[in-house]
């Protein structure tokens, strides 16, 4: 048994047409951008004309879930479509504002991963009730452990797709803007404005129990 | 003539099968939303398949626009498709990770913005420039008026699209979890984690000119 390899293999949809030194093929890479992200870009295809939509996501070694009712449409589309439904999930991170002395040269600093697949639905109890824990641990890891578990009514109205990570690709942009030479001494300032997420102090429920602090899983936030 | 109404028209894809009591449709919860957003998602259909990619996108009025190389391949199937490239774009933001004491519950408060419709190439010029503008001022307000214009060279390298906002809808998630009664006395805390975005201390280029201060529209963002 070999070991998996460390990079997806390049294919025509991952290959970039344009901005090729930041494609990425790495796992590492590719993994660390889909775990930090909280929603995800699902894009499909209805009565012909494309559909994207926010969503949350886990992710299972190789594998994405996405969850919903039972009554939403890519679910519902998913588990109709035969043999599954093409997808495209994308998740983009923005880390810095790149001011550029010309107005062409201006960006963005980020990371985005980009996955083509075809989402099944789950139909196995124990890899619905495996894939909701990933959903609740991707929003605050270590939580699934620490709330109440999915019971039979809750798993009978809750549809769960997979997409394996197969075909994917990440893209990373880092660093300064690329000014022209010519430009470099135009009296514009030029340079980068980082941009993070930050989490401000919990908010407990109006209802919270008395006396229930908050969990040390929320200060590694 | 009569003034704008201020909401748009629900329509069949703008009216979501679950969470209806989310959905917004006033032009102005829709435009802070979209002015908020650094990048938009964009889809469009390759070869029957979907394709999602982050992209800078700028507002000009009931008008999103949308730019990149000639060579991108959602530009160049904008400017052959007849009569446009249809398309759905789709701004989230994350404002909060919402835990329930039921896994089941457990959600993010965010903000997000559904726009269908047919993309066209932008082919009058100075709508190009206007757009280009309407780009570099979405990414830090007041940018466009001090850096150096694009020139001829790099607008005959540039495509822009434009997108009507008419088939547009936004969803808003606020407020605490909605854990179902019977579970209120479970020992789990309960609550949500604010999340919001900051900016950090502008790093000048490597090459700027010293001396060069920091503008003043940046202490704005």
């Amino acid at each position: 048994m070999s070991a998996a390899p460390t990079a997806y293999e390049p294919t025509d949809r991952t290959v970039p047409t344009r901005g090729r030194p930041k494609a990425r093929y790495d796992r590492e890479t590719v993994h660390s951008i889909l775990d930090q992200a909280y929603v995800c870009h699902l894009g499909f295809v209805r009565d012909g004309a494309p559909v994207v939509l926010p969503t949350l996501f886990g992710r299972v070694g190789e594998t994405l879930y996405v969850h919903g009712s039972t009554g939403s449409r890519p679910l519902l589309a998913a588990g109709k479509a035969d043999p599954g439904l093409p997808v495209c999930l994308t998740v983009t991170h923005v880390d810095g504002l790149v001011l550029a002395r010309s107005a062409f040269h201006h960006s963005v600093n980020y990371r985005s991963v980009v996955v083509h697949g075809i989402a099944y639905q789950v139909t196995d109890e124990d890899e619905c009730r495996m894939a909701l824990d990933a959903l609740v641990d991707h929003v605050v890891p270590g939580r699934s452990a620490d709330s109440r578990p999915a019971n039979a009514k809750e798993l009978a109205a809750t549809a769960v797709i997979r997409l394996d990570l197969t075909e994917v690709s990440a893209k990373v942009r880092t660093g300064g803007p690329n000014d022209d030479a010519e430009d470099l001494g135009l009296p514009f300032w030029s340079g980068v404005v980082p941009v993070s997420p930050v989490y401000g102090t919990p908010v407990p429920a109006a209802d919270l129990t008395p006396g229930l602090a908050a969990p040390d899983y929320l200060a590694a936030l």
